[in-house]
């Protein structure tokens, strides 16, 4: 059970993130790079990866990653669960934007990172809708020098609307809801 | 240019999207039927197949599809242009639910159906957010004995949220326009 104190979560709409994406695209096409193609980290990066494609019109290929064994053990070591049949042809050479919602420990993208460069890629960049302030597990890779997040964001519990059971209960707390 | 008497388009918010999801949730789950995972036919099968593993609580994989030929030209002929690596460990035994935005000419669902079954599935399902009634080019093949449509439509072009450059301007069109 949450404690009292635990502050409010951040609530967002299906129109804030969408309005996020376009922010991010903005910047990106205003720093005068391009990607070839997106990278959705699976599953959160999936509806981010998505809007974004609207405005750099790039073809997505996704990836999944998981923090469970072959066992269905928990683990602090994320897997990856689909990663992209024949990657050397279409990853190599190009500028790769990696996609994902959050940027929380950083785990999970330094992980995504890693694993994108063993495909001799011209560049990784990485986009986030939200990047939480706080100390990270990991940092990312020193090859990755353009990252783009859409807010930077306190260290609380982020509801997306892809995650409501009742789309409306959730627009309704985010219209009440605090704004970071 | 669209002529004058060209039926208006659909417009959905990202709303409308989140319930029809939810409905067709619902319905799966009256079926007593359940996937084990969820296959996204990309791009515009991830936000649908997103929102359904919400109610669902399935891993997605992703499947891109092309409609052009490895010099960049139109072709009738679907091509994927990411399939599942270790594809026959994961889809081989499990009960697969293929998920896609729309059911226009079903050529893209009969492709991705036929190319599922190759790796022996215990059974492939679909499930699209909008069906066009209309007639179709291909038939799905015969393995296919459950369909959930969110809505069936007229013949008419949709306008989804996720490819609207103005996310206020797309919902304040969506609320004034025709509905299915």
């Amino acid at each position: 059970m949450a404690e009292s104190t635990d502050p409010a979560p951040y609530r967002f709409t299906y129109q804030d993130i969408h309005r996020t994406v376009r922010s991010i695209a903005e910047r990106i096409e205003a720093s005068l790079w391009s990607p070839d193609l997106i990278v959705a980290i699976g599953s959160g990066g999936f509806i981010p990866a998505r809007m974004l494609r609207t405005f750099l019109d790039r073809p997505i290929l996704a990836v999944g990653v998981s923090y469970y064994d072959d066992e269905d053990r928990p683990t602090d070591n994320p897997r990856t669960v689909q990663w992209i049949e024949e990657a050397e042809r279409k990853l190599g050479g190009k500028r790769i934007l990696l996609v994902d919602e959050v940027d929380d420990s950083r785990s999970t993208l330094a992980y995504c990172v890693r694993e994108l460069l063993r495909h001799a890629p011209a560049e990784v960049a990485v986009a986030v809708l939200h990047d939480k302030r706080k100390p990270k597990r990991e940092e990312l890779p020193p090859e990755v020098t353009r990252y783009w997040k859409g807010l930077e964001v306190e260290d609380r519990w982020i509801k997306y609307p892809w995650d409501a059971p009742d789309i409306d209960e959730h627009d309704a707390l985010a219209r009440g809801g605090d704004r970071p």
